[in-house]
């Protein structure tokens, strides 16, 4: 299969829909609503909102109906860009090939930006029309596997973990949890809200959850290589600022070769966990192989 | 009846609710925590809540099951408060009494100790435990109407317009909208919330939307007041913080004797919405006069 055309066609679908759930530009009080739109239309890859479509199909079911759900992991992606890249916290100046929030909003809006994306990401999936096609219960399961992946148990305890880190002498292990939480908690809620909507078996929960949290810690080990090796160009945000910062990075532990090898090793256990998976999962199998290919 | 007994029973029920949802302060990465408790049990009156339970019982509903919905909003009213006295925000030192949270903690972890506040409100209403008592169609629409009334169309849009009008001149419907959206928007959903508990009719909660937006509005009133007339003992925040920052109030429009009549006619107002309910609803009548009292 033809992966970029897929990210390609995938990703359409979910801007076409965040197109339609957020309020215009021009709402009122309109400079709130330009600084979502600003961040959220910056041209991100979709990656989490991929990942749920895709387990999705990989159990059989339409990508119609999960886009709503993956528009909301983009919602709460793109609001912990926006409050991580605020001063207080990494103090980052680029983001997406552009200006960051604060940088063109200042830091109120850029936080009240990221706290309304974060909302309104609730306010999407308890809309009363998505019960049409999901059972409420199941929008619960995915609120309830959404917030519980972004909140202290996930997103934030991770970021504040990378923070209290920061120019210290870390261990590996408290490297892994950053990863984990910080990155990887969203990455699995996004491949399990697909499993949810497409009503997975326990079994079929348990391996795509497998799956993503290896290509979880792949896409972290390649983003941690391309900080490294990469151009702000290419990149799209401030390079090299790991290493800035002091942060403790996979190549600052094992060097930018073993962490490659590290990264294949780890593409492959996620490819092990889709075993039980028929042809409708290439979509997931090309998407844990197209993360390594960016750092090869 | 004793709304001085009431509001203690209420609170102290919410208040244990709480203990029981958050995380102890020792859970990792602890910093987080402390903050987030630290803020949570700060001594609030718990207002929002008690209208929840409040507005629950008046339809005859048990007060028990409502609590964690009632807990839910308090999580999400103390986010706001910590986001909102940030220095890039209102910049406040003192709420409920004390240092505000990033006087304490810094201001990265104050930011994080909001987002955590806000995402543990959705993971306390999607915990598939409450469905036991309560539906997941009714918790969804307690979903949709706290998310709705925190995001942009309600409190993020009001602090906007707030933070954009400071020093300026600005005209009543601009006041009367910053009150409606950054304060009457998550009364309005509290009192809601527990009128979707309790399964109200059309009606019921058309008119106990009426009383919700009168009380809100009271209690704008009342809040505009004391930052004029209290003691910073008695408010435990900042007082005349408002004027200091040439915020335009109720009293800079029109005088506190008119501002005082105002608040006891709304109250009047809020009275009236609730004709037609027996005396299950007296806890919301006394808790609308208790609002006044403050201030007479």
């Amino acid at each position: 299969m033809d992966i970029k055309a897929y990210l390609t066609k995938k990703k359409e679908a979910v801007d076409r829909s965040l197109e339609k759930l957020m309020p215009p530009a021009t709402a009122f009080p309109s400079v709130i609503h330009e600084a979502m739109r600003y961040s959220l239309f910056a041209g991100g890859k979709r990656v989490r909102p991929v990942l749920a479509i895709a387990a999705a199909e990989a159990l059989g079911a339409k990508a119609t109906g999960v886009v709503p759900i993956a528009a909301s992991l983009e919602l709460i992606h793109t609001y912990s860009l926006i409050h991580d890249d605020l001063p207080a916290m990494d103090n980052d100046d680029f983001r997406r090939g552009r200006p960051t929030c604060h940088k063109v909003y200042g830091d109120a809006v850029a936080v009240l930006a990221g706290d309304g994306l974060l909302t309104m990401a609730f306010e999407v999936l308890s809309d009363p029309k998505l019960e049409k096609a999901i059972s409420a219960r199941t929008l619960l399961s995915v609120i309830k596997e959404l917030s519980t992946a972004s909140g202290v148990r996930g997103m934030v305890g991770g970021q504040v973990v990378d923070m209290q880190s920061e120019g210290k002498e870390i261990d590996f292990p408290t490297l892994e949890y950053i990863h984990m939480h910080k990155t990887g908690a969203l990455i699995r809620a996004s491949v399990r809200a697909g499993a949810l909507y497409a009503r997975a078996t326990k079994q079929q929960y348990l391996a795509l959850t497998r799956y993503a949290e290896m290509a979880g810690l792949a896409f972290q080990i390649a983003d941690d290589i391309l900080d490294i090796t990469s151009t702000q160009e290419a990149l799209g945000k401030d390079i090299g600022s790991d290493l800035k910062k002091g942060k403790k990075t996979f190549p600052s532990f094992y060097g930018l070769e073993e962490s490659r090898r590290r990264a294949r090793e780890v593409v492959d256990h996620a490819l092990g966990a889709l075993k039980g998976f028929d042809r409708k999962a290439d979509a997931l199998r090309e998407l844990a192989k197209y993360i390594i290919n960016r750092v090869n």
